[in-house]
């Protein structure tokens, strides 16, 4: 069948209490069950990104689920995909920034020549929540001069305001 | 421009001493700064696929860097695309296996409604080291009583002898 992006996203399931009490989860692998809905959410995005009117070079995800969807719109566009992954798991040259989480820090690395100076980029990610992440994706693509355009996510959590984090504009499929 | 495989397999670069001394790592994001290899890479892996002359019902892909193909490959398959991950990341009711590691022990889950009894499965991640962790998904496939019918590599590391750990046929792209 083909998937209107309404039916994609009520494929989307609700967990009450997961991971832990009092937190609303919101899985997105039973899309994953679909592969035309996964081929819509893919569409939806790539109209979204080419609708800025901007030159794309570069689609960066983060690890891991950013790495679900970021290939595929990157191949969509005809442009490089570019991971940002924890430290230690990137070879080669890298910056890296470092994030503060609710209990201690962690450190974001992007390879350094996965962007060129001047590049245009969108950050990917599946959901958009303190902004944490994504604002050190930011960074990251910051100190290699490039610039990004877009923050897309499938979902974002409106009441923790994690655009607020973020210099570029957020697209959000889902706003909950 | 278009890839041949052999351009693709050229793509990968080795890393001395990553991460740590005496191992030799190899990087397989060059790939995905050309959108054109990664989908040279994807048809290979599903033409490899089709050959088996077998129904296929679901790709499982391997946290993380599964997740960067297991998509592609599903989505051309036109099949279901099934994450396996380490504990407390899956909502619902899930299966799960115990992994021994050099120090101490991991548990991998997969959703018990990702996989129905009788559907055969594809295996995908980005090496096949000591088998350990494809190992873990091949027994999680089959307390859901799908059946495996292939596990497929990007790289193999022959010295390690993983494949004499897993159960059904390997493809690696690659063998060193």
């Amino acid at each position: 069948m083909t998937y209107t992006i309404e039916q994609v996203k009520a494929l989307i399931r609700e967990y009450p209490d997961f991971p832990s009490e009092g937190i609303l989860f919101r899985d997105i692998f039973p899309i994953f069950q679909q592969p035309e809905a996964v081929v819509c959410l893919t569409d939806h995005f790539v109209e979204r990104i080419k609708g800025l009117g901007k030159r794309i070079d570069v689609v960066v995800g983060l690890d891991a689920r950013g790495f679900l969807f970021g290939p595929l719109i990157a191949i969509k566009l005809g442009v490089a995909f570019v991971p940002v992954r924890k430290r230690g798991k990137l070879p080669g040259e890298v910056v890296d920034v470092t994030y503060m989480k609710e209990y201690g820090e962690d450190i974001f690395q992007m390879q350094a020549e996965g962007i060129k100076a001047g590049q245009n980029v969108v950050i990917v990610d599946d959901l958009l929540a303190t902004g944490g992440s994504c604002k050190a994706a930011e960074e990251l693509v910051a100190k290699l001069k490039g610039t990004v355009v877009l923050n897309a996510f499938v979902i974002s959590l409106e009441g923790l305001e994690g655009h607020k984090k973020l210099s570029a504009p957020v697209y959000s499929l889902i706003e909950c």
